[in-house]
């Protein structure tokens, strides 16, 4: 098997009528599969249904005498904030804890900064006149679409493998109207790139030009790994706080893919400080978080040992998922030498990067046989890859065999897309 | 029993000094009562508690063919949807399901109005130079806090016992700048006056300056009648409708006093094209408000008549504490002459209106004697009571044993409160 980098163009043109012809005998499948997103499957919500049983008297509804059944503890139950605080490090205290989806945490954040300024704002962002973030890229589409939606100028910064590029960070933060930026620091989205120790100081002790820098540090795979045992990873909130920049930074963690995507709990962590003022703000938004969830989660979880065990059962119907993914492309993509990708150990995705301009004729071509991917360029800031390179590939959610269908039309619609240039 | 205002100054004296001996004996008790907040007492809990136990195995989480356990459908269940349009007489594709308070997708709705506008806004209203925001008055505090928190500029509309002063409000939304209106609309909290069938058409029909008029409904004791039978009420979108005013409007509902507090459903219902705008900003703050317990509560509540059998329970719970109120300020202090109130048969507060200066007085008193309520002025934009007169009690959550010390408290403190202005 040549890399088609060194194929003839006559070599180039058999190659693809033997592709082609392989890909419409897939297309006469008509197949619909789906690795548009990073969500489980039914085995993963079938493992952890038993959630739905661990709560059921009243009278294990009162949690350190609370009833968490009525209103009011707008910031959570103290067994739910001991909880996410054991498993990331940090301080019950600094803990907040949320409903379904992290995401509402980050968002309202931000929106909380906009309309009413952080901490140390000296305005609400909505009267600034320019607010620029920065979004380590490739990178999660829905952080972007947050930070895109309220007219923020999205800076484009690179992932190397071990983490955003630092020295256009440190570069970029002279500039006072940047006040932000987002990270996936563990197994990111889509790279699976575990953040290293190095960048993680560099990250936690920089100076940023604005007094309200706002650190995102979405954590949503501190405890994803699918191969091998739970990885230590820092936290953030000591590490900032060594360094001055205790207010700088918010962490947010879940349990959507822990438990259930549809029905979990979230939490948001940062300084005490920075949670006084924001539980000033959000006692106007609500009461608090469903209650009753929290408490079923922390029956259920109990602990983070208990949780690393629920992760290990996780992690065996995720593992071959990824192996599938992984070995096909060994088998169909690298000999040929078009693309490359990271093999993470955890997250929910595996990132392939094309040669140059090959992402939408990739997608377009699984599209036609019946494979729904992630969008071309989502994972880029305004949902425009420079190289139209990358594409995120999500192999949670279809059963094996399935997904090993739909990689044989993926692996085939990149070789298509490949040799068109070419032939 | 003479009224206060018949009294001689030394008749005053004698009557204030066995007034005061009488509360040192009840201070003496060393009580602490509660009822400051319209939150449902053990009993009421109790009662709904096999919500706990409806959904147990992962072959219910399937509804209309949706696995409610896992990511997606981010207006919520079908069923649930199905749910809250019976109860309010709405069409389901008109509603939108959220989480544990509709408080929240109150504040979400005009957070959206403030950063980015509603669907037919010019700009958002962060760029305006001014928003004023229509407040009928006694009201409820965390609506007035919402707006506040926004810097609207609050006004006040004077609250008759069919509703808010329409002529005034006609007069006020002649001002471009005045954006929208709070509304409890059947049982306001706190009077618990049920708006007329007059009051609502002419609010319907209202043509405010401002384009993006945001008329806020917040049906909150919709099914929430403490006596007698449900009273059927009129469907504000179908009537905003009828006067072309289709997307004036946003209503409001809650299982928070149905079933759980800390642990219920929300509904926003409103047009299909506004829910089509807010669906695309919505879309990008989260992914779906839990579905499980959407499910679990469609599976408990069933559809309206068993909601509203449900909701007879929590009656015969409330009902005497409603009645232990009204009959003692019926003995205490009507035949004094020094307050009065509306008779309300539903919703969740006896709302009393003092002589002019004794609100903040009687409440002083009260908390001396361990009895919390609502803060003097609460009820009022900006936490002031222009005639320091209005209290709302609310008599939820103490046992019927402890209201009764608790009103006799109260009583007793406002007497003080109208004599030591006359002695």
């Amino acid at each position: 098997m040549k890399p088609y980098g060194e194929l003839t163009k006559d070599e180039a043109r058999v190659e693809l009528s033997a592709a082609r012809e392989a890909f419409d005998a897939l297309k006469a499948k008509q197949l619909k599969l789906n690795m548009a997103r990073g969500k489980p499957g039914k085995a993963q919500l079938d493992l952890v249904s038993d959630i739905l049983t661990v709560l059921t008297t009243p009278e294990q509804c009162v949690s350190d005498g609370i009833d968490a059944r009525n209103y009011g503890e707008l910031s959570g139950l103290p067994a739910a904030k001991k909880l996410f605080a054991e498993i990331l490090g940090v301080k019950p205290e600094q803990c907040f804890i949320g409903g379904a989806a992290s995401l509402t945490l980050m968002y309202d954040t931000i929106a909380k900064a906009y309309t009413h300024g952080l901490l140390h704002s000296p305005r609400p962002w909505c009267k600034e006149e320019t607010v620029k973030w920065l979004c380590p890229s490739p990178g999660y589409d829905r952080h972007f679409k947050i930070t895109e939606s309220f007219g923020f100028e999205l800076v484009t910064i690179a992932m190397t493998p071990e983490g955003p590029d630092m020295d256009a960070v440190e570069e970029a933060i002279r500039d006072p109207a940047v006040k932000g930026m987002w990270n996936v620091p563990k197994y990111s989205n889509p790279d699976g790139i575990v953040y290293s120790e190095a960048v993680i100081d560099r990250i936690a002790k920089m100076k940023p030009a604005a007094p309200d820098f706002l650190l995102m540090w979405d954590n949503a795979y501190c405890i994803h790994e699918f191969e091998g045992d739970y990885v230590p990873f820092p936290d953030i909130l000591s590490l900032c706080a060594k360094y001055g920049n205790a207010d700088m930074v918010f962490e947010y963690a879940s349990t959507s893919k822990v438990t259930f995507p549809g029905a979990g709990i979230s939490v948001m962590a940062t300084s005490e400080a920075n949670l006084a003022y924001m539980e000033k703000l959000m006692g106007i938004q609500m009461i608090s978080y469903d209650k009753v969830n929290q408490l079923r989660h922390v029956l259920y979880l109990k602990d983070k040992a208990n949780t690393l065990a629920l992760m290990k059962k996780h992690a065996a119907v995720l593992g071959p998922k990824f192996r599938m993914v992984l070995d096909t492309l060994d088998r169909e993509i690298a000999p040929r030498g078009i693309a490359t990708w990271q093999r993470p150990t955890g997250g929910y995705f595996v990132s392939v990067n094309t040669e140059p301009g090959l992402a939408k004729r990739t997608l377009a071509l699984c599209k036609e046989a019946g494979v729904t991917m992630t969008g071309a360029g989502a994972t880029y800031p305004y949902g425009v890859d420079p190289n139209d390179s990358n594409i995120r590939i999500a192999p949670s959610l279809p059963p094996v065999e399935e997904l090993r269908a739909a990689m044989e039309v993926f692996c085939l619609a990149l070789r298509i897309a490949a040799l068109e240039k070419r032939a």
